[in-house]
């Protein structure tokens, strides 16, 4: 446990990497730039895998598994792709260590065994699925092709941070190939809406959909789609993206089709993906000055039950109250920890099961024996309350969906009231200065004019939101004519 | 689906690659010696891992994730670790392409971006991860630490087989940490039966649970528990192992806890894993000259309905009764698929669902409405009745728990009718080359011998299998005393 957190207005960004350590999710490795994922963070993945592989499968995707390693002649097939992550991918050059004849016990790159050819880390995986897709399609009876992997991928990345920008991270990666373009685009935009649904829904993070600009696209895309987060700071977090890669990749790799026609076409392509990076997003959005906080969908342990005693007596007959309460919640799909251990006192698991987000603590003592009650506290609100005893599992219960729901509408809110539209560049600095969030204002259209804006401000074109309304104006710093707002902010 | 499987009496070995890859399972990549695990193959691989991970999480294991990396300088630290996978690793020395001055379009490695540690892709975990328990460990009540991770893994193996070796495979490993010796002694038993009733009950496959030789061991550890199980062509595969590491990572890395009476000492420790092979060992033990044969428990689909139909009136028909029952079946939890393609004959559908090893395929055809029938084809056996059709669900419901169990019987019967006990070395070898599997003989408890009998006939020490009787006798080729029989065998 150990000292309080720096608290968000102190410095949001050490509270937020205290919060990561101190509250078991990950830390940092020997590895540069990579972590570990410790087991209560990863139970938390966990339960974000099984709710998007479940999103996945219903739409009809299956998961494979493809090679870690893309060869270099491969990873250079489709060019603005390779352009795009040659500069911060691992290379394996060599298959083999030996002794270090200088220092005994001490191992060296053997030279002999030297590769004809590098390998490269898988950064992302189009080069060396295409590659196998090519093998796959040959007649339309073969497509759609709705592939979805789990994966590890890595990108050496000069700054790190954990789970929001670290050289090896966890993800799923989905490659579609398809017949027609409309249904590569159609496909695109329902994983982009599907991304949009779990985080709302599940994670109760709110986001805005849109496209991104040509400047913010993915390597090889023609078209990305993406979810827009705010975090408590003022700053927005991309969560997750869908990418319309055209012909590109099937150019490249030459995956043709015969038609039903009979004439052999290129097929068309999406890839979309969400990685551990979310953890950073759900961290940044609900959690406090003491800790996690935890939408109960995403809590390893829902409730927790602690109890207070003196002397085994007491424990006993709290333990049957407790076990029988267990029992009832656990019958209503709720998951629970009793926690009776004896080497931690009452008030420092109160503090540690705050620090780690589980949304409900109930606690049981010799007073409430009596009174035939127990102590209920929120940790999203900080709330404390008596609930009778036979009153507890119906409460818990309609909480679980009370505090997911209470947790979404707070973000939404604090998002919601942090979307300014502005109409001049000193407006758009002062707005970016003073209350920082997402900025609705007019933009030329050109990669010039939005380098310009990050120059002078850092803050990029989050995204051309899909649910607004066409309307004409000037653009924000070179007054041009423009049609439509977008959206700008700083982000992670 | 082009021509037949070459049959297993032609060629065992070229059966196996055939149907690995005509039953969609999995297929060589462009990447020397890796695998991509394709959909169906994949989906047989989830099963594995749910069942195995809920058994995990049952005896109190947690999931967690670890660096893919493994720096050079840990990677040495367990000297026996090191030297065991050196010599097969692959090496991470730079961390930037850049465009090729001579070639433009091309790539080369940027000799600017060397790392000053090399990074060894792990070929296992244990140094990055005592490591990390390091920091993780300093009291008793640290302890145990009981902790899963899935991942991939590379070896950089010279001679490769998809499932069975590959140089990059997924597994899951276990990485636990104890106060005693005996604790983790018995958590090394422990995984060792978990595994071998995981590929009983589960998988179908009988195992013999034993020891490892010193020979066998894995590198590093101090005992090693495996589970053997032996293929059609009678030689044996190791299916999964579990070892006694020891106080040897503990020392390599430094990770002492304080006891309860105030001892500074060096924890013990186990690992455990299985592999991407165990899919090899599912195929060679149940499979047969018209493809696979999957047991119910593993089988992604488990009942498949063609419909026999000429016209749509009589599709329409088929589809009303074919819909209810897959629904019925589906009510019982079976997994079901109703397969109306117009683009494939029921000819090829049959075949493919026989390739592929669906446990049982039901036909319904205008005759069947009539008669109130439905024809119910067995993988297992190849068998196939009419059903009448308030009878279907019922009987197939049976059926998964008839097949499941006589595959497994099946195996089990192959399994012990080649297990022969010798008593001199000509008969050893006689028994090799006439019949094969297992033989149980007596050795005199030396590598050497043990080495010798391996140059001489290709058998090794498959384990010292754990319930058995001592029995006194003289090493089959040495004639010195020996105390028990060993099982030798031609392996995977």
């Amino acid at each position: 446990m150990g000292k309080k957190l720096t608290t968000r207005a102190e410095d949001y960004s050490k509270w937020y990497n205290e919060l990561v350590v101190k509250a078991d999710l990950a830390e940092n490795s020997a590895v540069r730039g990579c972590m570990v994922i410790k087991p209560y963070g990863y139970a938390i993945w966990e339960k974000m895998q099984a709710e998007l592989d479940r999103m996945f499968k219903e739409t009809g995707h299956q998961n494979a598994y493809f090679p870690l390693f893309v060869p270099k002649n491969l990873f250079e097939a489709e060019e603005k792709n390779a352009e795009g992550f040659a500069k911060e991918c691992a290379v394996v050059t060599h298959y083999r260590l030996k002794n270090n004849p200088d220092d005994p016990g001490k191992l060296v790159v053997d030279p002999e065994a030297k590769l004809e050819e590098e390998l490269v880390v898988r950064p992302t995986s189009e080069a060396i699925i295409w590659n196998t897709y090519k093998n796959w399609v040959q007649s339309y009876r073969d497509l759609p092709l709705l592939i979805n992997q789990w994966a590890n991928v890595v990108r050496w990345e000069m700054r790190t941070r954990l789970f929001l920008r670290t050289a090896e991270f966890l993800w799923q990666e989905g490659h579609t190939a398809h017949a027609t373009k409309q249904e590569a685009l159609d496909e695109a935009m329902q994983m982009n809406d599907i991304y949009a649904t779990f985080a709302e829904d599940f994670m109760a993070i709110p986001v805005i959909k849109g496209s991104k600009t040509e400047n913010e696209r993915f390597a090889g895309a023609e078209e990305t789609y993406c979810i827009e987060a705010l975090m408590q700071d003022g700053k927005a977090l991309q969560a997750g993206t869908s990418h319309f890669l055209g012909q590109n990749f099937a150019k490249a790799f030459d995956v043709k089709f015969a038609s039903k026609e009979g004439n052999l076409e290129h097929v068309w392509a999406t890839s979309w993906g969400v990685s551990t990076r979310l953890m950073g997003a759900l961290i940044m959005t609900h959690s406090d000055d003491n800790g996690l906080v935890l939408p109960p969908n995403l809590a390893p342990v829902q409730v927790v039950i602690v109890p207070i005693y003196k002397g085994d007596d007491q424990l006993e007959q709290i333990s049957e109250v407790a076990n029988q309460l267990a029992a009832d919640l656990r019958a209503k799909g709720i998951s629970v920890k009793y926690d009776d251990r004896d080497t931690q006192k009452p008030g420092w698991k109160f503090a540690q099961y705050e620090l780690q987000g589980v949304p409900v603590r109930l606690a049981i003592g010799p007073k409430d024996l009596e009174k035939g009650t127990v102590e209920l506290a929120r940790r999203d609100t900080l709330t404390k309350e008596f609930v009778e005893r036979d009153k507890v599992v119906e409460k818990v219960d309609a909480l679980m969906t009370e505090m997911q729901q209470s947790l979404f509408n707070k973000a939404r809110d604090y998002r919601d009231s942090h979307i300014t539209s502005v109409d001049s560049f000193d407006e758009f600095k002062k707005v970016l200065k003073e209350k920082n969030g997402f900025i609705s204002a007019h933009w030329d259209g050109t990669s010039e004019t939005e380098n310009k804006i990050k120059d002078l401000t850092k803050a990029t074109i989050r995204c051309i939101p899909f649910n607004q309304e066409q309307e004409s104006g000037s653009c924000v710093l070179t007054g041009k004519p423009s049609s439509q707002r977008v959206l700008f902010a700083k982000a992670y």
